[in-house]
């Protein structure tokens, strides 16, 4: 039996402990379905700033290299705040590794588990639910076109799309929308940016090739608000990485809490997978924070990179049971009873 | 007594029947607070196409130059979906009208009238409300930076922010922030792009002018997420042409309906005054379309172009009133019995 290398970045804030604990489930899940996993872990973000200097070591770097994937916490907190932006966690150590990893498909799946029905912030109409996946461009666009100018007097940045960029993200997309209900919405803004009239065109184009999936394209303000007013109505969305990451985090609000929020990012090589929440500085620590994300992210890596559908059910299972029973952090827990991080990864094993 | 000459320009779908009412309630307020207007039609969007092959035809523009406020429906709809980008209605009318008025604020106030409590999408939490107000800066970023440049393979935009674009409208929202509640959250993505680190350092500075102003600094995909999470916590919010667009079109879901919600666009020497929503072609025509939104336009021209606040107050508690009387176009009545465009500004007409 192949013994799977995962390389281990539990990051600042949270990270740490939800991490801990998310491996505890992942090896007991491993246990039962057979899949060896070997723990490596490394330094990002303001753990590696305190540690080495970089928030990015060339150690970290080379282990995830030759890992068969990667799990991360989560990165930054006011204590790196003001260092200049390029030494920061976020660019220096989140944005770093997606680069180095050439990471360009982060899929961020949101979904009302019913038994959170009552935490959703939007009236969801009943017999409806919620239940989507953001399909973001993360290797290119606004967030690394070049130039990018800063001095006192202005700021520039380049949205640039090239084609084959935006074919290589939208066959990611096709594809997961034919697995799942067989809808695509494409999210631009080719009223007004030259890169998403580019963007449209291609992504209109390939629908040819995929006569099963229904296409359409939506305007980011419109899909803005059409995922307050009709969240239901989403399957799959498709946009690049700036409307990505607005997006998402907009559909993340629907889920009732960030913790509970995993997300994918897929490589040339090799993937990462990590919480689409950040590092809640304001509780971290006290041992109460929602490991579902961190654990949801161990089943995607199951799914993505360790092709075991199987085990990644079995986990989903465990937490949607765990949820049923009534076991919750505190986030979710709307003011009712609440367990800490250690004792929900337990419901989780227990249920597996 | 000043008479004040309004250019009247309806555009396409809705647009003319929601314009023909609101001038009607416009006259009446008009009468009682001794405000002589003359209004004066023009075509813009498709309407203009088809009438002269331009979206934005110059007489449009000059009549608009020489007027003392421009009143604008909405443009757009499928019919001229097809033509090359620059010569449809929103880039060729709409772009084009706010880059030649050099209207660089947009003012967009969302409040949840209490009568429509129950239309919000999203659970307000009891006894607090919506009541924000988007200051978009909308002259420059990423609409008009340059270069632009598309063709098979790519496609990229310029997102430019100069210092004194920033300064300008930081401006406008500290003081729209001091009238109001005196809470201002500037969005940006400082975190990844250089003309978001110059917008807030611009905004930070200026924060040392209104110390009777509270002021925030919030990345856009959190501002995204806090929109539904807590909108009751928003007052002012600022920021730039892009994730204006993008935030005030979300917190538009807030109010219940898109026909409740009216822009103000100032100029350097005009300004302009449309609703938020679209042109919707769907509905256009058919005599149901809310004017509420077109309504409150023209109170905000009261207030901003013609410095007449107790009119504008007087029009808005018009239309509170007849919503408290329970009167509501279909979109806001919640599957209740509803009234048509017309009616629906007889009973403003009615309560003025
Ligand atoms: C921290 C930040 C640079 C990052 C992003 O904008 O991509 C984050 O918001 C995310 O979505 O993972
Ligand atoms: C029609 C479109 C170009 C326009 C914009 O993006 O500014 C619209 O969405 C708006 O917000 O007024």
């Amino acid at each position: 039996m192949k013994t799977f290398r995962v390389a281990v970045l539990p990051g600042d804030g949270i990270g740490p402990e939800v991490m801990t604990e998310s491996l505890r489930v992942l090896e007991a899940a491993g246990k039962k379905y057979d899949i060896a996993m070997k723990f490596e872990q490394a330094l990002i973000g303001g753990a590696a700033i305190d540690a080495t200097g970089s928030p990015l070591p060339d150690e970290t770097l080379n282990l995830c290299r030759s890992a068969d994937a990667v799990l991360l916490g989560s990165v930054g907190g006011p204590k790196w705040d003001n260092l200049p932006p390029k030494q920061r966690p976020e660019l220096g150590g989140l944005l770093a590794i997606r680069k180095a990893l050439k990471l360009y498909a982060n899929l961020r799946p949101v979904r009302l588990y019913p038994a959170l029905f009552d935490q959703c912030p939007v009236r969801i109409p009943s017999g409806s639910g919620v239940d989507l996946l953001t399909v973001r461009e993360l290797s290119s666009g606004i967030y690394f076109g070049e130039p990018k100018e800063l001095d006192e007097s202005h700021g520039l940045d380049t949205m640039l799309y090239e084609a084959e960029t935006v074919s290589r993200i939208a066959k990611v997309a096709f594809e997961a929308a034919a697995r799942r209900r067989g809808t695509l919405t494409s999210v631009d803004k080719a009223n007004v940016l030259s890169a998403s009239i580019l963007w449209r065109n291609v992504v209109a184009k390939m629908g040819a090739d995929y006569p099963s999936v229904e296409l359409n394209h939506m305007y980011v303000d419109n899909a803005a608000m059409q995922l307050i007013l009709n969240p239901g109505g989403f399957d799959v969305l498709v946009t690049g990485n700036l409307f990505g990451d607005i997006l998402s985090d907009e559909s993340a609000a629907l889920a009732g809490s960030l913790g509970m929020l995993p997300s994918a990012s897929i490589g040339e090589s090799v993937n990462l997978f990590e919480p689409s929440g950040g590092s809640a500085p304001d509780i971290a620590g006290k041992g109460i924070a929602n490991p579902i994300a961190q654990i949801l992210s161990g089943a995607m890596m199951f799914e993505y990179s360790f092709d075991r559908v199987d085990a990644a059910r079995a986990v989903e299972a465990a937490i949607e049971a765990a949820l049923n029973d009534g076991v919750r952090t505190g986030d979710v827990a709307g003011g009712a009873s609440s367990v800490g991080t250690r004792q929900m990864a337990d419901a989780v094993i227990k249920r597996l």
